[in-house]
């Protein structure tokens, strides 16, 4: 079982005090050791640094660690391989453009029998059913949309389609980013948090780190954090309900909806019912 | 006018040496202070480090100078920005992946007028000139070869073409790799270096920094390095004549013509011609 984390906010912040807790889970807390990468977008651009070794004891993660990059939207994973070796081509995340955005994906679990048929516009590098999966979903969003004249609920009614239609073979948690929105599919296990002021003084699980928000933020930013388990030992995460397709823009959750009923869009004045 | 560095190797090989040198002139020895990247493959994978800051005062390039990333080959680039913003989303090297290979793109130089027509399969995200080329030139190949079943000399022949094409409309060096081959073109300024037994002492030319090479290598071992200008100031380097597109493999150029004639292979054989 692999490890995803996932950040959107409201305005670009690093990332370092979640990470110093994520890397942990690569070797030294869990027993993630086949590789790791995390993903930031800055602008239209996207930053990845990836690393086919544990990432407790990597020299790449410990640049991470301490190298504050300010971002909107970020997915990291630590890998437990399942399909495919242990090797950079199988490490996520994995980056395709599309419409002339980047796109960012991170897949926790097992997908078995999947042989989807492809154009062959998107293919896989690697042997993952996870780039497997994110090609596939490409593929099929660029068929969809070919000029990307679409607005955000039509992609996310779509993405929902398709979560729910790969998630039938199996196991699929994943992260996907555009750069504007953060999707979040949960299949098992994936949970949120909302930080917003007051901030919390958080305390991580996995090391003895303790960061109070207020310190470093403003009132008016809001970030939301995305973990297969939580982070921190001492604030309140939100299980994201399996078979839900979380959107996540501006440091919150705007919109869900069950990929597992027919698709249709929840107002935003809804959330509270998450 | 922007600083390019390559490397391809016969097995794979660090670019901690040249690379010290190179990042200099991000600021340092030199005024190109717009960003920097590198892209090294690792098998079918490839990981790159994109910085939008001046590489001579960047972490980044703090860790890739110190940390030992074996590749068969690399893509470096030093920005002085010509057409588009320094940001991320405009910084070398470019990736895209075509018939299920990543294929890495940095250029120097600056194009006019360039508007190709584009199918939308490969789009720019940023605002260069040259990300537009690497879109350009994947377009067409795609084009040409649906499903990349084609040999190594038919590949060089289209890039020929595309380069010849290309480089009408302005300045063109630029390197391009699938992992497999490395091509180089000269439009104006690019020169190469094969290091192999009996290995020299090489010192560079941008800071004081000798490498014994027989120290760190194998007799086998064979390395060709690639740049706008000769990184070592006690070697020989080799001028690629303008209007020649190499293309490297196993650490030697294997063929080469010139984008300004018929398209034609040179064998092998020929390469002590250069």
């Amino acid at each position: 079982m692999c490890q995803l984390l996932g950040m959107n906010c409201n305005v670009p912040t690093d990332i370092c005090f979640s990470f110093a807790g994520f890397r942990a889970r690569g070797g030294l807390t869990d027993h993630h050791r086949d590789g790791w990468g995390i993903a930031f977008f800055e602008g239209a651009g996207v930053r990845a640094f990836l690393d086919p070794n544990p990432s407790a004891d990597s020299p790449v993660a410990e640049l991470v660690r301490h190298y504050p990059i300010h971002s909107l939207n970020v997915i990291a994973h630590i890998r437990k391989a399942t399909q495919g070796d242990v090797g950079l081509e199988n490490t996520h995340p994995f980056q395709r453009e599309l419409w002339g955005r980047y796109w960012i994906f991170a897949h926790n679990g097992n997908l078995k029998g999947f042989a989807p048929a492809l154009s062959g516009r998107f293919q896989p590098v690697g042997t993952t059913d996870s780039e497997l999966a994110f090609c596939c979903i490409l593929d099929r969003l660029a068929q969809r949309f070919p000029r990307g004249t679409h607005d955000t609920a039509e992609l996310h009614a779509a993405l929902r389609e398709l979560a729910l239609e790969i998630g039938g073979l199996g196991e699929f948690n994943f992260l996907l980013s555009d750069g504007d929105r953060l999707f979040a599919h949960c299949s098992s296990r994936l949970c949120y948090i909302v930080r917003k002021a007051p901030f919390p003084v958080a305390h991580l699980a996995d090391e003895d780190v303790t960061v109070d928000f207020n310190q470093v933020t403003t009132p008016r930013d809001r970030v939301a954090v995305i973990a297969t388990t939580p982070l921190t030992d001492n604030e309140a995460w939100t299980q994201i309900p399996p078979g839900n397709l979380f959107a996540f823009h501006d440091g919150e959750p705007v919109a869900m909806a069950k990929t597992r009923t027919v698709a249709q869009d929840y107002p935003r004045r809804n959330m509270s019912d998450a």
